[in-house]
């Protein structure tokens, strides 16, 4: 079946700068995909330190037990990536074929195998032929590490429809360093050919505790507000390693040193930026969506009211349909189990307040709702209503999805065959 | 758009029995369709007690309010359905809807307004017209009770592609008492035009404690083990009248007297079947599955377990492609968020065991597992394998579902229009 790149695609690829103390390869290992490269090698310079976040998943693929292990050293001398085989639901196979590839990769790099992070994604439950992954790393990391940012970003992918990629330049105390992220994904999961992988770089130096600090909470914020279809991947990583080779700056502490707030807030920018990029190549998807809720509980609450809208089949359909089926909002609320008061629930399309004390506006005209709705960006705006002791609640969160299409429906009903 | 019948729809409606003091009358009252019965009222006997189950949305509607307060007295006298609108999130005006109607049927009927019981369905967020259902309740009740059942659950329907009924015979201390039910839905939500509202009625003589007591646990095994799309209608609604005008049988006090132990096992295979023929109903649905979980840490594990699997988009699809995807299963159970052994876990389809110690069988063999996933009634089954202890841990629950498939799609992508 031939898979049309999704609509909400960039025009182009960006121009991405190199990261000092990165150099990366690609090859056609022949894991699964005949024909196109499906094995990227990040080789990383001495003294890059890493952070990561995993998938929340309890059927956790082998890969992703073997990096939150690794991760807790701080150190890495490269990232070895497949795709076409996920190594998830492997036992004890599974266990073997990232430790082979690990000590290839510790072989060719001249490190620890333990430096080495390791990510998997495409089918799960059938061995990994790691010896294929191996046989390819020698010749690749001596003589090879000469691929660009897109060539690694496609060779990640799988039901991908475009290669993902993002930068930014921070200040450092007045120093500028670079970030490159690259990311695949194309359902939040599709656990058989899908799943989330992220990459970031950057030349800058900064401690691996401060660098965990930093993706944990820039994923609680991207990555983790985002869903295409409610599935969480077995095998989701997302990793950042610092090489230190950049510009010297001034020498970073603490997550809370003053001159890192402008390095947080552009990794903060990349990280929502890749993970949009995810969304907009969302399975089948047509229409890019942002829900901001307001007036909760609390944040998580306002969180958890966001994503059973952007997760309800019934939301999804009517966005794919231009339909400002505001109904069906109020029916996602309800079945969140977070607080929200009927009779003061406030919902707005594009802007276009819809609802307040609990019905339609008095008036309401739908014309302009409806033309919000034929766009490729929507917005929904829902204040819950609750209030703590006479004043209103501050709880709020934002999230994306993508809309739910015959073209997921396509992709997915039938795609190990 | 044409909807076709539901290929999982009974080959035919089933023949049911009167039951003594129900009488039941439909009408066009011109709510919102036209060229059909949109009004269905039951009648019942000075004496009917009852008990009832309301959706857990927060954005409940105001008939769900009203019966949540009236269903405290626990006498019935009528039931007044309509269809085509679902008087939610209507604000005051819903409230002021569900009154009218109420007294315009006490008054026709002769009884207290909190003796009359409510249920709407069919589009949210529009004023209900109850004064076209006040204006047709009068002459239906004088001279018009004289409906069939099948009449009655037409009546009701919105999305639906069939009518549909159960009926049973119980036993209660040797003396035959008989249960017919009714009920509509084809999403265990599509809350615009969809949602569960299911009608049960017996001829024994119960007191409304013991109703409530049997229609708690019985939902709890049936109605809740459900799940179309995994969205929660703001209206849904199970009532049960037991009339006391059958044959008379020996007195009930608890609801663990022992000579109603028939009774309890047949009202609940009754509701069991209704659950099942709202599932085969399901908006698109070709296949009907059944979804098995043992070895979890409790029962209600269990069941999380279980509709995370129902509700996965990508089991669905994969289910509507007739595609063993058992690796989406896998990562089903592990988004749930209950424990689960990654490496002991067992996965059966039509009763083949496709995995276990944490990976695919050894000569697994797909051929009977492809033939068993072509038919219409899948079963999956899946041990978590945790242990307690030492021993194996004994959660259980069975959760039905149907599959995901374009026609799910066609119905809810553009329904207002």
């Amino acid at each position: 079946m031939a898979i049309k790149t999704s609509p909400l695609a960039p025009a182009r690829f960006p121009d991405l700068p190199a990261v000092a103390g990165v150099r990366l390869g690609v090859a056609e290992a022949g894991v699964r995909y005949k024909g196109r490269t499906d094995l990227m090698v990040a080789e990383l310079a001495p003294g890059t330190t890493i952070a990561g976040a995993f998938t929340r998943s309890l059927s956790a693929s082998a890969p992703v037990d073997w990096c939150r292990a690794a991760v807790k050293g701080g150190k890495a001398r490269a990232i070895v990536v497949n795709s076409g085989n996920a190594n998830a639901f492997t036992g004890k196979a599974g266990v073997t074929a990232v430790t082979v590839t690990a000590e290839a990769a510790a072989k060719a790099v001249g490190c620890k195998p333990k430096e080495v992070f390791i990510a998997s994604t495409g089918v799960i439950g059938e061995p990994l032929p790691a010896e294929k992954i191996a046989a390819a790393l020698p010749g690749l990391v001596r003589s090879n590490l000469t691929a660009s940012w897109e060539q690694a970003a496609r060779a990640i992918m799988t039901t991908d429809t475009y290669p993902k990629a993002v930068t930014r330049t921070a200040s450092i105390g007045g120093v500028n360093v670079t970030i490159v992220g690259i990311i695949k994904g194309s359902g939040m999961i599709a656990p058989n050919m899908g799943t989330m992988l992220g990459f970031l770089f950057t030349d800058a130096k900064i401690p691996a505790k401060v660098l965990q600090a930093l993706v944990t909470k820039g994923v609680d914020k991207s990555f983790n507000c985002i869903t295409v279809d409610s599935d969480t991947s077995t095998s989701d990583t997302i990793l950042l390693a610092a090489t230190g080779q950049g510009p010297t700056h001034k020498a970073v502490k603490s997550a809370a040193d003053a001159h890192l707030r402008d390095f947080k807030a552009k990794l903060d920018e990349a990280m929502l930026e890749l993970a949009h990029l995810v969304v907009k190549d969302g399975e089948g998807a047509t229409k890019f969506v942002e829900i901001r809720v307001t007036g909760a509980a609390s944040n998580p609450a306002a969180k958890r009211i966001g994503l059973a809208i952007a997760n309800s089949p019934l939301v999804k359909t009517a966005i794919a349909g231009s339909d400002a089926n505001w109904g069906r909002i109020v029916a996602a609320v309800g079945k969140a189990g977070e607080k929200a008061e009927r009779d003061r629930m406030k919902i707005a399309v594009g802007g276009i307040v819809i609802t307040e004390k609990g019905m339609v506006r008095p008036g309401y005209d739908e014309t302009p709702v409806a033309a919000h709705m034929k766009g490729e960006n929507i917005l929904i705006e829902v204040d819950v209503g609750v209030r703590v002791g006479g004043k209103a609640a501050k709880g709020k969160a934002t999230v994306w999805t993508c809309d739910l299409t015959h073209a997921y429906i396509d992709i997915n009903i039938g795609y190990r065959s």
